[in-house]
């Protein structure tokens, strides 16, 4: 990925050539952003990467996306479709700055309908997970999908790349928690698909292609959701084991014993706590920090349900039985809180300690503590002065095996093992047949390693599709299978 | 939808232009079926169309459907794939006998794999949903797929149609079922997607696009599916309601009170109970037949949870508070059993009143004794001789609203009020924004309504996917989209 240092058109044109006159002339002064302001839409969530653009477009309405499109087309330039820009593999990151135009939709912001009788609701692609979140649950309802950034992402961009997070085991992946969709095609024209139905059969289901599509199909400008009733009622315990093992033998356990009532099962290692303690120094440890494992185990539920009683048998018939050695149960919703911050400090704890590896990996879930001794191990044999975190969603089969060189290297020689850590673990990876993205998506970052990898039928087919939608290659060049103009 | 004479290739071809000899050399007797045999393929499960085909053809493997596609291809003819042969949209029926042949999955019945340990199989396309159910219940997991024809439809259609059934509101349809599929393309490639991981974000999901196809991209030939702890304990009951819409407000007092383990939520009018003695004379009453709604409700879990306790406190708070006015429960698998009947027996004494109209809708499920009340009130009007029953899932908004033509009339005379009663009924639906098929698919019964609702957008799409996966058009011709080549 080339870094680059033109941001926005002042750098980049004069004269006849420049598109942005004409853009300006189409959609108004107030829709486009051009010059300084235009970096912010450049810049990955990481910071790692800056790039830059022709300009940053910002419609209000779907038929202002639609404009947009027709305009930007019209002008032989290319779109980058953008949310809240907290994407982890480049897929919001333009990298043609001379051609692209970013159309950010960060102003379609409204929650067009909560229908509590219905279960369901109908949110723009603009509007900010944790305030559609906080919306749903003032109306008494409950939308399942969480993840660490829901305090900035945006609803289009989890449709987009199909978000999972920590309530997956139960609730499923973003996908199956659409009902409709709202996108504007390549070639402008609007598909209404905003249907609240649970149910509808009627031939081949279009809106399946654009979850998880990143902006290379069309774009997202608003969804239909199915939504829960409140957890109104919330166990959480974190729990100590002897071995990853023995988490998969605790999660099948929990899974049958706890029926449909499981909402997180998440694993941790040991240095959870120090790197915790590292981003938030006062937080006060909850047990000891010696056993092998941990498991962030949550219960929710509403109604006639006793989800306290639940947790309580639970864990009394696998202390019992020897399958966790220790564990503390939180009995507020502040003491669940600070549970949860140790998960949450862990990732702060890791970004204190500089540039790593960040891998977001799956494999079949009764094979998850065999890749991760494998590929700890492959890492501790090449790159012995690195550190591996690994931890993430039992239920799911999907670990985040991250890698953490030591202090006091260059950049280069960081560059280096990271760039030899994520070889060696994809080596593993591939081994088990596992997926290099379970999470995250393609996007530009992993694009090489996904093209190499798929299989010639299935490039075929994505190919063909690709083209048939898309024929001039104007959606989100660059990422997931095309190039960008001018890269 | 003519109904067609000539069965098989016996009375169609002679000479130079047959082209069964050739299909015969190019796949060997053994997997090519010709003359009368192929009659049963050719015969829609209600038995009220018979068409015919050029031959049947019956592959044992993938790489078998893979050699039938190409020699078919090659041959000029086109496909139209079946499994169970138990669609009720003739998605499975040939309309071109001259030049379509039926590829029957039915020998390729293998349960390739299951794995309690990541509660997964695989399983081919042409095992019979039952078959499949009673040997991952055999592995102590559950299968939650469950519908009226499980004992003959099988899991290549159910994949093909996006299959709902009973337990919808907590499993979700196939779709949600579904974690990866092989599928054999209309050039005779094979799309190898079994993966059985939970969590895969590798771009476009591929397998979205074959699921609810009806067989018009491809030929799925074995599905990896999800499965679920086992529903060991069960907790039926039939209630008594003073009003369809109690059974709305009823539905989302369960969701909230019972969780995710409600599994079942039936709503059936006061005549269920004429015609399931129609058709199973010795059916016991169970309750009073003089309420104007009935709910079957099922809660069901494993492990910790106790679920006729749950079942106990939810229904003693909606009697207490009049919602439910009366009601029976189940005290063993065996009474549950007779309870379920009385949901089938409604279905076999509709079929044994002669030829009637059967839909398959959904609206907003708020709306749904709305539309049941104005639909039936139509049907009055305009067709006062005629019966509605009116049944169906109510957390899915979804209503079989069919309406029974008196005794005593001609054929001319039935087939008349039929069509009718559909044209009221998709007239009432329309104005609801509903969907004229919600469990059973388009197939070529329901293509014109389609069509003719369609936005063109969305046809666009369709259109534009439909050749680039299958250019020539040999998949399942006369389905869904596009026309059968001698239609």
């Amino acid at each position: 990925m080339a870094v680059e240092s033109a941001i926005g058109s002042k750098d980049l044109w004069s004269g006849a050539g420049n598109p942005v006159p004409g853009l300006i002339e189409a959609l108004g002064p107030d829709m486009v952003v051009v010059g300084a302001e235009v970096e912010r839409y450049c810049r990955d969530w990481h910071g790692d990467v800056t790039t830059g653009a022709v300009a940053v477009v910002r419609p209000r309405t779907t038929e202002e996306v639609s404009l947009a499109v027709r305009a930007i087309r019209s002008l032989g330039l290319t779109i980058v479709p953008q949310g809240g820009n907290t994407g982890l593999v480049l897929g919001g990151t333009p990298d043609a700055p001379a051609s692209q135009v970013v159309v950010s939709l960060e102003r379609m912001t409204a929650i067009r309908r909560i229908d509590a009788d219905d279960f369901s609701a109908v949110v723009e692609a603009g509007a900010i997970l944790q305030d559609f979140k906080d919306k749903v649950e003032d109306a008494g309802l409950y939308f399942p999908l969480a993840l660490g950034a829901q305090g900035s992402c945006r609803i289009g961009g989890n449709v987009s790349t199909n978000a999972g997070g920590i309530n997956v085991l139960r609730y499923g992946m973003t996908r199956e928690l659409v009902l409709g969709l709202e996108v504007v095609l390549p070639d402008g024209s609007i598909l209404d698909g905003l249907s609240t139905l649970r149910k509808d059969n009627r031939g081949i289901d279009l809106k399946q292609l654009f979850i998880g599509a990143e902006g290379t199909l069309g774009i997202v400008t608003a969804a239909a959701f199915k939504l829960a009733p409140p957890a109104e009622k919330v166990a959480t315990a974190l729990l100590g084991l002897g071995a990853l093992s023995d988490a998969i033998t605790l999660y099948r356990r929990a899974r049958r014993d706890c029926c449909d009532l499981m909402s997180a099962f998440e694993f941790m290692p040991p240095i959870a706590f120090t790197l915790a303690q590292e981003a938030i120094p006062d937080l006060a440890m909850p047990m000891s920090a010696d056993y092998p494992a941990y498991v962030l185990l949550e219960i929710s539920g509403s109604g006639l349900v006793d989800i306290e009683d639940l947790m309580h048998r639970f864990l009394e018939g696998v202390l019992e039985d020897g399958l966790v050695l220790d564990g503390v149960v939180a009995t507020s919703r502040s003491q669940a809180r600070s549970l949860w911050l140790f998960r949450e400090g862990m990732n702060e704890g890791q970004a204190k300690r500089g540039p790593h590896l960040r891998t977001d990996v799956s494999v079949p879930l009764s094979r998850l503590p065999e890749f991760v001794e494998q590929a700890e191990a492959a890492i501790a044999a090449r790159l012995p002065d690195c550190t591996c975190v690994s931890y993430g969603h039992v239920g799911d089969g999907n670990v985040h095996l991250n890698v953490l060189p030591p202090s006091g290297l260059s950049r280069d020689e960081v560059a280096e093992r990271i760039y030899t850590a994520k070889h060696v673990v994809n080596d593993v990876l591939d081994s088990f047949q596992g997926s290099m993205s379970a999470e995250h998506g393609i996007g530009r970052l992993k694009k090489p390693d996904f093209l190499s990898r798929v299989p010639a039928t299935q490039l075929h087919l994505l190919t063909a599709i690709k083209r048939a939608i898309d024929p001039s290659g104007i959606m989100n060049p660059g990422c997931q299978l095309n190039s960008s103009a001018d890269s």
